[in-house]
């Protein structure tokens, strides 16, 4: 069975030495110290090695099942749901108002890394619910709040959210569901969604729908879509459980992976619905949670690059194949362990280096959302609304590279059900499709986040980049091996943008097919900024003393190979990105 | 269904107006013209289509299954295989003497290229068959090729490979594998051998395996391997079946793809082998058979890549969603083709243009074969040899990324099984594993065809390059667009091959953590060159009034594509590969 262990020291790392969270004046953050975040981590990582890894592989093998309407998830699930609900881990940010802890949303996201290393598909039935539930705090009435959140942060509910139909995913303009008003407010909901993640089961006594709709006589278009809760059950003023309402699963997707989860097509057949928000307002309410959610996806990504990654060093460390090219090292042996070969260790050390600066990526990012909601500081959400496509694109597309890297570290057994990391590989392609593909996500970077503010944010972010170089390239190591090489990589990204502005101006074609390429080289860019930020932190420790100093070390080696063979793919997408978008267009439909 | 066309305009591209291949003074070659291929690959191409692409998920889904020894196959594999032996595709290039047609290795490997688009799985029954065919054809005794071969050569009797065994993959050394001579010149053969594809069924009346075992009292390591026979029943003098053989199918593999295909544990209990070839020295079989084997590798990488860029063209072209950002294009619909999009445009390009020009590298290295082989060109032997791990390694990489791009094109659709492409990616992936790693590949590569030769070979490759800039840059579009990148991309490929030399000298870690790099550096040189050389060709037919004006244009549209959105990459592996071994290999293994 594969291993997995928290990677409680990496995070702890990231929080105290680097972040140094509890002296920012982020409120509810001097609660935060480093004994506070290693009892949450610890417990965390505790039920994720101990209740959630165990069932990773039977979950992808047992699958969910539909039998008469009934959803069965699979064996053990129900267990591991109520131990993640008795400990408080589905909603710990929700606000103590209604039964959570209002814990900031850096330590949700921390806590919420190891379990879903361990088991992703698990994972995402408290995980939708957690994304329901603050659609409803983000654009719900009070009384909705009242009635539905305090069951959804126990776990007692989960929730859903029903976007996608079939002939629309990306474009949700073309809804066609229909919710028609009655007379007592609420509203019947006809049609059907598909690709309902945690849709349907019976792990909770209850399920909250947060669907999107069409009020017949709106606008066309997706300024005509209505957010409406439909509940599985009709919940009656007392909370007490009423009517089943007329949704239902119509089916369950086969697919690549996460085979845990239930993905179910969900008919709504006059459904009872109610307005959350504004009428034909509904996408408003979907955005609010949407970098969150959006983080939480990148997340996925870059922590199923971790679990393959220990998987890999695993293998790696096990297999004896062959021997060191500068000379026999295990002369006791049949052969050396594959740990000699200079391919093995460039792959381990990809893996590593990426997984490693993306925790850092996301807890930066975590931490800017707590800044935007707490210190209701608007640069701080500007900075990350610009940041979340990028960490949403890039980490998962590098996560899911990990997992093949990792993979592929073990050879034919790689490929094999039986040693695990193919699963890794099919649970983390999901990550660049759903919570808007990739390719969307670019788009979103170039068409609406670069041009924010007039093009304020983006160059918030380089002076981000310079003002760190400046106060800090009078320390010689970290200037060689970090700030050089990642002004290197500024200077692409800026010219990249300066290549849009002149160009796109032009013909947006220009710009837009170089979207993807410039989503990558933003990631290479902020995550070897995070690079440096820990590799700062980590020469501050050695140099103050800090007494182990193999992991400090081994944390600035990690880093320089981050620098030094992660980074030079800026050069490549910069090439790309000013090749235009002759080439990209030049083909009629036709001729394809 | 996914859908499935053989790209036979596009093959017959290739083979004569770029290679001409029926003016060239290759033995055998002067027979292949236009109508003989057409035929040929027209038939192959039928097969494929209607045949073979109908079958590829029933393999997915069924697998195979294994009841007291016995392997059964998918549904319609028999009668699917009854059909390629009625056509005489198995091994139509084996010596007319004993049943084959001679037929050039380009044929059977651009006839081969549609069945493996249409249905990897099942194609690797024959495959496997051709491969143990050319070992006893290289190492056989007469008597042996008498005996075996015209059975192999009808498909009435199949073969295998068996070289791997739980412990030892790569580092065939380590093999367990025993054989004991007997008094009558038999050898008693006991071991495990696993991951032996098409290991057993029942479609043959025989499979002869191809086993590497360890003679006791020969030498330690690879020096001391042979290679014998073991048939799955003996085989009478007058030809016809005897004693059922103590070898048997102990297991079959659960995997990530290829599930149609009989992945088999092989134990051989005091199974009778005859040896092939001389004691100790069977791996010189094996390497005889090791450039064809692994061309075709890299021919099913990018061949998976084609068919999965089909599906996504066809989605593509159906799906509407969204505006074109430079005004609407299909007003009376509710949303353009997803066609309008830039990214999505980015998307279909890097497949289309990457798996056109990986075709080309491999017939043209096919070419090189048969010139190696009829011509007894021992320039063109090395020059395969060195390029037989790039076309390995990086067609099955880049094939492998082309089938996962193909597949975000779909979107959700992509992870779904219904729509056939989490297949593609699936079956790709063993691709960059089996027939030695792509790791290994880039070990072959640097370790051993680098230096082939005191480096002449490679100077020949770098000849070949800048000769065929010097004939044509006085054709101006052929030059900016084609033969300016490719010569910046054949000098990052020059630079990297001077910095092994330098520093690989001093510390062989520097050549070697850098070998994967320069795979991928080599490869995209040479897509470049057989981009520039497709180019030439159709500007050529251009300018000699083909009609056909719109296929040429789409050539040299989809040529410029790679050449300004492919080739950049040779800048950051050149820059990887200078950043030198340190960082690759700078932590204790501890310290992972």
């Amino acid at each position: 069975m594969p291993v997995f262990t928290a990677p409680t020291k990496d995070q702890q790392f990231i929080l105290h030495d680097v972040l140094d969270i509890s002296s920012t004046d982020i409120p509810g953050y001097s609660d935060l110290d480093r004994d506070f975040t290693a009892a949450i981590l610890g417990e965390a990582g505790r039920i994720a090695e101990e209740v959630l890894a165990p069932l990773n592989k039977v979950g992808d093998e047992e699958g969910c099942t539909l039998e008469n309407g009934v959803v069965r998830v699979p064996t053990g699930f129900k267990d591991a749901y109520d131990t993640i609900c008795e400990g408080g881990w589905v909603a710990m940010d929700a606000p103590e108002e209604y039964g959570g802890q209002n814990m900031p949303q850096i330590i949700h996201t921390s806590a919420m890394e190891p379990m879903v290393s361990a088991n992703m598909a698990f994972n995402m039935y408290p995980g939708l619910s957690h994304g329901a539930m603050n659609a409803i705090l983000a654009a719900g009435s009070e009384d909705q709040k009242q009635k539905y959140i305090p069951k959804m942060v126990t776990g007692e509910w989960s929730g859903t959210m029903n976007l996608t139909e079939p002939h629309c995913g990306t474009d949700l303009g073309l809804i066609r569901t229909k919710a028609v008003p009655q007379d007592d407010g609420t509203y019947k909901i006809s049609g059907q969604k598909i690709w309902i993640s945690a849709g349907e089961h019976e792990m909770t006594d209850n399920i909250i729908h947060l669907v999107l709709a069409k009020v017949p006589g709106g606008p066309d278009g997706v300024k005509g879509i209505s957010l409406f809760i439909v509940p599985k059950f009709l919940v009656n003023d007392d909370g007490s459980l009423g009517a089943r309402n007329g949704v239902s699963c119509g089916g369950l997707e086969k697919k690549m992976g996460i085979h845990g989860n239930a993905t179910c097509v969900i008919n709504h057949d006059e459904s009872t619905g109610y307005l959350v928000g504004e009428l034909h307002k509904g996408m408003r309410g979907m955005f609010v949670m949407m970098n969150e959610a959006r983080l939480g996806v990148g997340l996925q990504g870059y922590a199923q690059g971790e679990v393959a990654y220990q998987n890999a060093l695993a293998w790696a460390k096990d297999r004896i194949q062959g021997r060191a090219v500068t000379g026999v090292e295990e002369p006791e042996k049949a052969a050396d362990t594959i740990m000699v070969h200079p391919d093995v260790r460039r792959n381990l050390m990809h893996q590593k280096s990426f997984t490693e600066g993306a925790r850092m990526l996301t807890y930066w990012g975590a931490m800017m959302i707590d800044r935007a909601h707490r210190n209701q500081d608007k640069e701080a959400d500007d900075l990350i609304s610009l940041m979340t496509p990028v960490i949403k694109g890039f980490l998962t597309d590098m996560g899911f590279e990990t997992t093949v890297l990792a993979q592929q570290t073990l050879g034919g057994s790689g490929f094999t059900r039986e040693w695990g990391l193919e699963q890794f590989v099919r649970d983390a392609r999901i990550t660049m499709i759903y919570e808007g593909t990739n390719g969307v996500q670019s788009l979103d970077l170039v068409g609406r986040k670069l041009p924010m503010n007039g093009g304020k944010t983006i160059m918030g972010f380089f002076d981000l980049v310079k003002t760190f170089i400046k106060e800090n390239e009078d320390h010689a190591d970290l200037k060689s091996g970090y700030l050089d090489p990642l002004k290197q990589a500024s200077k692409d990204l800026q010219a990249a943008g300066m290549y849009f502005m002149a160009e796109g101006m032009k013909n947006p074609n220009n710009a837009l097919a170089g979207s993807y390429d410039f989503m990558h080289l933003f990631g290479h860019v902020a995550v070897g900024l995070m690079w440096a930020k820990m590799a700062k932190a980590a020469y501050a420790a050695l140099e103050n003393g800090a007494s182990d100093t193999e992991f400090y070390e081994t944390k600035l080696a990690t880093g320089r190979y981050y620098m030094a063979r992660h980074l030079p793919a800026t050069s490549m997408h910069l090439s790309r990105i000013q090749s235009g978008g002759d080439t990209v267009m030049a083909l009629d439909a036709a001729n394809f």
